[in-house]
Order: C-alpha cells, then structure tokens, then sequence
C-alpha cells in the first residue's frame, strides 16, 4: 500500500460517466444498508417499548447488520467497489486506489444515502424517531474510542485482504461476506456502545 | 437495462421443453421458498399462542426467509433464472431478458407454487391457518407502499447487480446468498408489517 | 436422470481404497453432523430444564443443523460426494451416480456415524439421554408424513440442482452452503415434530 | 498427508519478509477472533448481569464466533494461511505443510493476538473481566476432554479437508466459511463448557 500513490485527481472526473455512476452506486448501496441496520433498530425498540438492549436484540442488530452490508457491498462490488462507509473510501484513498476528487463525491453519496434511509423509514413507521447514539453509563469517551478504533481496523483490514489485495486470489468471491460479518461479530460484542459503521 | 429490448414472445414458446423445464422450476423453487417462510410464521404462531410479533419471532422469520429463498434461487438459477417472486420476472421482462409469454408462465407457476405449499402446510399442521396479512396499528396504507417499494427496489436491484449484471464477475457466485440475505435483513427492519416479499 | 443408468456394482468394490476413503469420508462427516445437531438439542433441553419448544429452541436448533450439515457436505464432496444422508444416497443411486453396493456401505458408515456421535454425546454430557423422537399433540402420523416427504424432496432436489447437475456452474461453489440452510431453514418451518433429517 | 514431510526450518526463516508478514497476520487474525468472540461473552454477561448460560447466550456466542472465525480465516488465508489456532497450526506442522520454526512463530504470534485482544476489551469496556474457563457442575474433567477431541478433530478436520486438500476444488473458495461455522455450531452443541477454541 504505497503512500505516494496517493492521487489528487481533477473536478473534470466529476463530469465523467463512470464517476457519476459509481457515486450513484455507492448512495444506492449505503440506502440499502442503514436501511436495514437503522431499521432493525427502530422495530426493536418498538417491539419493546424502547426497553434497553437484551440479547436477543443484539442478536438481531448483529444479523441485520451482517446481511445488510453484505448485499451492499455486493451491489455495489463491481461500479464503486462497493465502499459503503466513509472510512473504508478513506482507506481506499490513502492506498492510492481512488483519487481525492472521487472520495469526496464517495463521502457526499454515501451521507446523502444514509440520510434518505433514515427519512424513508421516518415517513415507513409514521414519524418513529431514528436513534441517536449515546453512551451507557461506565463507559468512558475514551473506552469508547478503543472500540471504534479496534473495529474499525478490523473492518478496513477485511476489505483490504479480500478485496483489494492482488493476490487475494478465490477469497476474493466470498470477499462481501467477510465483510459484512465482522461487522455482524463485532456488535456482539460491543453491546454497551450503539454502533453503526 | 434498454427498455427496448422488451419482448412479446409467442404462445408457441409454451410448448417448447425448455420453457416447460424453466415453468416447472420455478413452481418447486416458489413451494421450497414459501413452505419453509410461511411455516416458520405458522410455528412460531403456535409455539406462542398466537401472540404478537416478538423479537424471537422477527429473528426466526428473518432466518427461514434468508436462508429459503437463498436455496429457491440457487436450486433455479441454472434452469429459469431463480425468480422466486413476481416483482422480479416483471423486471426481467422491463430489461428484455424474458418475452411476454414466459413471463406470464412464470407468474402463474409462481402462484400455483404459493397456493400448494400453503394446502400442504395447512394439511400437514393438522389444519391450521397459513396467515393474512394485516397492517399494524398505527401503520397507514401509505406507510406500507413506502416499506414495500424501498423492500422491492432492493431485491430488484440485488438481483441485476449480482445476477443479472454481464459485469458481475465473481460476485455471481454468491448472488442467491445476496438475495436472499438482503430479504431477511428487511425482515428485521419492517417489524410492523406481516411482510412476504 | 435416467432410471436406466441404476448399476449394481460388485463387492468386490467394497475393497478398493477409493471406495473405502469414501465410505470413511461418509462416517465422519455423519458424525460431525449428528455431534452438533443432536447435542444442541441436548445442550438447549439441559439449560431449559427439559421444557417443551420455545423460539430460542428453534432457532438455535436451526442454526447447529443449517452450519453444521453445510460442513459435512463440505468436508465430504471431494472424497464421498457429501451425502450425509440416507435419503441422498437413495436418490444418487437411483439416478444411477453410485452402485448397489457402494450405496450399502454409505449407509453402514452413515449409520456408524449416527451411533457413534451419540455415545461421544451421552458420555461427554456424563450420561444425558439422546432425545427420541415423538409426535406433538395434535399432529397425526398423516400429518408428520407430509412433512417428512416436502422436506426431504426439498433436500434431495437441492443436492440435485446445485452439486450434481453437469449444468450447476458456478452455483457448485455454494451448493454446501445451500444444502445445509435448506435444513436450517425447514427446522424452523416443523416445530410440532423434532425433525433430523 | 505423510509424516514424513515433517521439517525442522531454521532460525534463519524468523528473519525472512514473508515469514514474518505470516506471523503478523496470524497476530491480526488472532486479535480479531478472539475480539469479537470474547466480547461477545462479556457483552452478554453485562447485559444479563452475569447469571447463567441461556440460549439466547448460546445462539449469540455461536454466531460471533462463527463469523469472527470465518472473516479471521479469509483475512489470513493467502498471507499466513489463516491457521488462527494454535491446534491447527500443529496439524499443518505434523502434516509437513509449515516448519517447526515457522510454527513455533505462529503460536507466539497467535498468543500475542489473544493477549492484546482481552486488554483491548478489558480497557474498553472499563475494565471488566475477561471470562476464565471452568467446568459446569456435573462435567467432570474426562468429559470435557471427549468435547475437546470432538470439536478439535472436527476443526481440524474440516481445516485439511477444505483448505489444504489439493483436490478439495471449488470447495476451498468457501473453505473459511466451513471452518468458521463448524465452531460456531459445536459452540450450540457444548453449552456446559465455556468453550474457546
């Protein structure tokens, strides 16, 4: 991942059809994700009157979340590369794959999906609020930075051993799937923090 | 995805063994999907005394759906294409890849599919009743178009990104995963609806 | 599938490495599989006291059988085919992919598997009875027979489509996957019957 | 897979590029895991005040480990060759795949990664326990060593059979879903044993 292969690229790219299409792929995808992930939440806490988390809660946030990103990425795998989060479009550009011009665009799709989704569901559940994110009670901001950046490196990691990495060679196929997981896994795991990634 | 490459087809096409093959498929594929779908809901029913939706139950629906429809689409994609639903014939025929007729054979396969598994499950259960779909208190009608189409969009779209799509490349591998995971991750989002997509 | 090609084979087959490395193949994966699908039902009766079906139950036994089934066949479909089931072996021998006689073996070794699996169970858990199995209240005998047949034909028609068919493509990659969840995804269709197939 | 191809390696191959890229991936791999699989057991605990095993316990310690395991096994796979455990690491030394060297690396390597990971978890969760193993009432030592055998073998077993075997085929392209889930199912089957493997 050389560091001087970092592009600037030009606004002209902006114009370019294949530009205008991978941006539209990647508002589509990150629609369909915090569709599904942001939704599950919201029927939960109706199920249960906004109670707190119970197990089988993180069991559904896991599994929503997990299936979620992993048909967004699929979609998307093969116009945009199938980012679906602002950090990964980061990654992506720090290793010199896209262009700085390209992120930007990226960033702006993926907000304005996210935000469409939310006021899908809005308008879906009869004016339901979508959820904040707050932290519990013991659990410090800088505990919550340690998850953050843990799962964060593990997601990036993933699409970078199995989907960009040159000689990722037949897990390049199931490379969506991973990645879709670990994010499924890691919000087993940190229950105390509402994460969306 | 040109809109003129829409197809009329002949009714000859009717007789031909491929098309018969491809009807009969899609019949199997659409019974594997529902007995297992709507028998989960009709489990889960009687397990609870017919209680309400519980997050257990959303978790349970969710699974059976992914991991059926998952199966329907793989068990036909060699011999009709893996259909499994009317909203996506229709868009195979929108984009041109299925004539007029076909579609119509594939729709009514569709159905007869849905209304056997149904007789079976309710033969089988000793007579009791598959479910009718109700809206939620405090769901309107139009709240439900806007889960349904953001819900169809997404299927539609997964199946031309993965399947469809002469792009796809690897990800077509593991595009009935992809088809039938983003269904049960809207499973879990659209809590208030009795959904069968 | 031509009902033509069934062949007898001889015994003296019975004594070819091949056909013993596949009739091991055979017995081990049986075991793997009834080990996690047997003794989640085991595991699930000791924490709930033995108690009847609830939705936890049924998922949990859902997902063991669904992983676990989708392993044996992947441990096995290089050396054996992965049938991990006497029904499947039924149907590859009528569709004359295997003989008479390496059929028998399949199913010595398969039952071997089964046994043996339980007794690790019973003496790991320190003597826990393997459940039998019994019919519900209000389930006839006529009732669970539809079951079983839909179920099995589900599994045998996926075995059929996604890993013998010549034409499966890429659809081979997953057919494990497939075959597994289709179980996972029918156990949670049949509640009222304690269903292993 | 003949003993014979068992090699000793030599201290030199400690300073070798790729060795040690292996053995940092196995770190990273091993982190991942044991994140996800670890934290997944203390964010029950937390949620439920840290009473008993129950299936909802169960089904969420299945899956997380299920999916670290599989993304920690594709992240691996074409650096290190995704071992993630040090029992299979072992077998690829008996098996003459690694050196005796290079394997005594892994296992540093592997050691490593769980350390880091309980201190991760531990700082961020405010400094909850990591949770140590004991035997449930009624378990004696003898049966929890037959659980250990089983579920090893059936790792192992399903590590060779899918990833190493150089006739496994299409199969390896799912290989770490395989070897994820198979954990994750046995994981539904031993409840009365905190198992990590």
């Amino acid at each position: 991942m050389p560091i001087s292969r970092i592009a600037v690229g030009s606004p002209a790219e902006a114009s370019q059809p294949d530009t205008i299409k991978a941006a539209v792929a990647e508002f589509i995808s990150m629609l369909i994700f915090v569709f599904a992930g942001e939704g599950s939440g919201m029927a939960f806490a109706k199920l249960t009157g906004g109670g707190g988390s119970t197990p089988a809660g993180l069991i559904s946030a896991s599994i929503a979340h997990a299936f979620a990103l992993f048909v967004a990425v699929s979609v998307g795998a093969n116009i945009s590369g199938g980012h679906v989060n602002p950090a990964v479009t980061f990654g992506a550009f720090v290793g010199g794959h896209i262009s700085l011009f390209k992120s930007i665009l990226y960033w702006i799709a993926q907000l304005l999906g996210s935000v469409v989704a939310c006021l899908l569901l809005k308008f879906a559940t009869g004016g339901l609020e979508t959820s904040a994110f707050a932290l519990s009670s013991g659990v410090t901001a800088w505990n919550a930075v340690i998850f953050e950046i843990v799962m964060t490196f593990g997601l990036v990691y993933t699409v970078y051993a199995t989907a960009v990495d040159p000689k990722k060679g037949d897990i390049g196929t199931i490379a969506p799937i991973a990645i879709g997981f670990i994010v499924g896994a890691n919000i087993l795991a940190v229950e105390p923090l509402p994460v969306r990634q």
